[in-house]
């Protein structure tokens, strides 16, 4: 087996669910740091920015840089940038700086993040409506997560709004953001690590464990955030192992090395 | 070929668009009552009672009864009653009388109608957590439509809204109106006459033309409401005819007479 030299850990779910961070977890990302380990934070967090995502959990305790969090939106306004691409962006109010100097008139493409209780039926009716009056509807979503938990109850994630717009459209959605592979390589390459001495930790069996295992990466499930008993039965993910928590997965890392 | 015995009638997007009756529908519908057609009314309304539909096309002088009209909300209403379910109701609220008797205390399905506005968030989420903590997920959606026309703008329907909870839920709606061939039956049952008999006429390919030409009935497309030129190319679906409208559609169907 090889050596484990990086763990990627996703956010929400597995640090911290809501303003408060999950017990035991800042003391957990710190033995991580303590033990040599590489860390990046690998998040489908399209709610707020970076900037803000990192101060936030620096109030929580967290010890972390803007540069070790990878996350859809500057992944999505680089693409923008690279292709020239228009985006109708029906995203959180609070994420549109991410998009800065991309622009947005005459659109020819949409790009849908998790916008909370701003996907009214207003905003999915004007981002449908630039996707049916394209010969090829172009969709890109920021992730597809079915759901998440959010102060204690579980809330549909953008994947499941993106699949509204599927429908209606016929348009098959790119995803930015867990579980497509260049995610996930994105870490790697800043890590300069191969996929087989990192490990994954998440709560999204799907997009966390088998986004991270379809790319050669271990993936632990912990059992805190969206985790459902039914997922330890899951006919095609199995975890490379399932802990009780992000504490309970350190102690599990630590114990290979 | 068979003597036309019967006419189905889709409403919104061939009689109407809004308030306003199609040009020259008034006077389509009342030509085929004069060549001795039974007409029924085969609608996916679920955004009012049948009573205010009836009471809103008089207006705009069409002559119809209630009896006439076959919409989804009575017979999903039947159908909770038969089987004793208890819903959850994400329907919009001029339709809850519909209901009147059906407990939903301690819910153990969900039925999703055309919500419009109130398709938020915060009642999507409400529906979705319903179906995640049941272990079959039981989902009744009130047609499968993608989207229809009102007030000149696309907007979405219940078929999307219904594709979002199937994604984040794993459910398979179970469909309580077009296209499913028990709703086109009843129709027939109720002018009893046979499927040869029959003509449908309506502007969504796949609900209308679609769905009737599943149970045996000829289906015509008209070019008015949600019809899009894409349709008339569609790869499994050819209408028995298209019509630049309603008033075109009865001409050819009294051709045939």
């Amino acid at each position: 087996m090889s050596k484990i030299n990086g763990v990627l850990l996703d956010i929400t779910g597995v640090l911290k669910e809501g303003d408060s961070p999950i017990k035991n977890s800042v003391e957990a990302v710190a033995r991580l740091r303590e033990k040599g380990m590489k860390v990046r934070f690998v998040t489908n967090e399209t709610q707020e920015t970076k900037k803000s995502l990192v101060s936030r959990l620096s109030k929580m305790g967290f010890t972390l840089t803007e540069e070790e969090v990878i996350s859809p939106c500057p992944a999505m306004a680089h693409e923008l940038r690279r292709t020239g691409l228009r985006p109708h962006l029906l995203v959180h109010p609070t994420v549109l700086e991410e998009f800065d100097g991309v622009s947005t008139e005459n659109p020819n493409c949409v790009v849908i993040g998790d916008c909370a209780e701003h996907f009214s039926y207003e905003n999915m009716n004007k981002a449908f409506r630039v996707l049916i009056n394209m010969s090829e509807p172009l969709l890109y979503s920021l992730g597809k997560g079915k759901y998440f938990r959010e102060d204690g109850e579980l809330v549909l994630d953008v994947g499941s709004y993106a699949a509204c717009l599927e429908y209606a459209t016929g348009a098959k959605s790119k995803i930015v953001g867990k579980p497509e592979p260049t995610f996930f390589q994105t870490a790697l390459d800043m890590m300069q690590i191969k996929a087989e001495e990192a490990v994954m930790v998440g709560d999204d069996l799907v997009s966390d464990v088998g986004g991270a295992q379809g790319c050669g990466i271990k993936g632990i499930l912990v059992r805190t955030g969206k985790f459902r008993p039914a997922d330890e039965r899951h006919p095609e993910v199995k975890p490379f192992f399932i802990a009780d928590d992000l504490h309970h997965a350190v102690n599990h890392i630590i114990s290979l090395l």
